[in-house]
């Protein structure tokens, strides 16, 4: 069979795009590596920026997307997909796995990003309990509160002006002796007076009962620690995308993602991007929910000009 | 009192941009023409393209998206507004109601836009009964019925196209003898063997009971009439921006959308625009939402630098 379109990962963005695809009468498959891999999504303890479903928990959320998608009739298939490839003429593209080969005239690239971690002990024990690495989707759960961003860039700047105004105090622990982020930026948070550098400092560990209570640091130039209390970590330490398997088919920015505005369209014909694996500003389940829609029409409109 | 931003309309796009400016901390406020003018959403039977809330009514989903933002604090203002200026640095707007005045640092275009109607009798009292205005949205409940599409643009074939796959039978309605639409999509759409073409007919009214039933036509040559059963009617002759307060204020597109991407961003700094106002190809609750999650972004990064 050679289904209208296959969405490879079953995230907000897969699975908004299965929904519309549905809808839209076209033959459509979901591959996932896993189990309702559903991503990022999954691991957030709390999600209040969905608009009509306020405080839904992450795996909560995920399981109505994937029931809205399974109600509709969506097709799941548990396999990683390895390798794709094009038949002769370009109008078939086919999903090499460990197993099978599947064929569709169009596929929709869903597989998301994750977050660079600091592997420290202590930080995938709080995920979600203290330990964050999104400030525009946890900050104001940590209204009042102390609270460190852990990076030096640009996205650990603008998480620490955004949590300067609701959080009691902000510590940014960088482990070189200056920021990396645009100047204008860089002045912007040291007016704010509720925030303190912490140069050369690395942090060693995150500790807590059930919610985290302090970081070890570790300062790299008198090789000196200390207990800093709080109760959130930001960690801004970048982000990467899940495209090894496209590296060399689809145009990709310096950092990784597949070069495709809101409407999907990738450098490649009949190919197409959605969700946090594409360039795009602003990573949040809503911005890839709204890719999945708009892919469906780029993906008709290819198919009507087939 | 000036706020960091205003936002005029409270539709999906003007809601979600609302509680993602209360999630950063700005001082928000939104402008409603009408308490829960909610929009286009209102007026819609059943949204089953949204995830995570499969069939719900277009009335409920617009209380939910409401309150949401009131459980996070949004303020709101029944006023309209009528004229949207700038002091003199141009780093407060000003925006003149019938009553008062209201200052911010940003302004936040959120008024949505209308389907041009028909005007004909029982139009109006089936819309969301068989009377649709968006294929996207409603197709899918018309799946093995008899529809027809009105009009000729690109739009009405595009959603002939999309009916065709999944209706028994499509006609295109349309008051010419040609179609205004893309050769190529013409083409397609002339291959479908379910699509018949009506030229050079009008609607004259639209019958049921409950639900649609049956149209009256038109033909606009030799002046017959004709009655012909079906169950829905898609009208698509149009669409027009809300942007009455904004045309010599902003760069609009020859159908009158706000120029703007996906950032929100307009011509002039400081006020940005958001859902179907402004140039998009998709125009959905969730391209909505995601626009109002995107422009705080967008308004942060203003702010930021200001």
């Amino acid at each position: 069979m050679i289904y209208d379109v296959i969405i490879v990962g079953s995230g907000p963005a897969g699975l908004s795009a299965a929904i519309y695809a549905v809808r839209a009468q076209l033959s459509v498959l979901v591959l996932e590596k896993e189990y309702m891999s559903g991503g990022q999504m999954l691991n957030t303890y709390e999600v209040d920026n969905y608009p009509g479903l306020p405080g839904i928990g992450g795996f909560e959320l995920g399981v109505k997307f994937r029931e809205h998608a399974e109600k509709l009739g969506v097709k799941f298939f548990n396999i990683e997909v390895r390798h794709i490839a094009e038949e002769e003429d370009g109008r078939v593209k086919v999903l090499h796995t460990s197993r099978e080969e599947f064929r569709a005239r169009t596929v929709i690239l869903a597989m998301g990003a994750h977050h660079s971690t600091l592997g420290v002990p202590g930080e995938k024990e709080f995920s979600g309990m203290g330990v964050s690495y999104c400030a525009t989707c946890d900050g104001a759960f940590f209204k009042g509160r102390t609270v460190a961003v852990v990076g030096g860039g640009d996205a650990a700047v603008e998480d620490a002006l955004f949590l300067a105004r609701g959080c009691e105090k902000v510590y940014v622990i960088h482990r070189r002796d200056e920021l990396r982020a645009a100047k204008l930026l860089q002045e912007r948070l040291k007016q704010c007076k509720n925030v303190e550098f912490l140069w050369d400092t690395e942090v060693a560990e995150i500790r807590g009962d059930d919610q985290v209570e302090c970081v070890k640091l570790h300062n790299k130039k008198d090789g000196s620690e200390r207990i800093l209390s709080l109760e959130g970590v930001f960690i801004a330490v970048g982000m990467k995308p899940n495209t090894g398997i496209v590296t060399n088919l689809l145009h990709l920015d310096k950092n990784g993602y597949i070069i495709a505005s809101e409407d999907g369209i990738t450098n490649k014909p009949g190919i197409f991007a959605v969700g946090d694996i594409r360039t795009k500003h602003l990573r949040q389940i809503v911005t890839a929910v709204s890719d999945g829609a708009n892919v469906i029409s780029s993906v008709e409109e290819y198919l009507n000009r087939q």
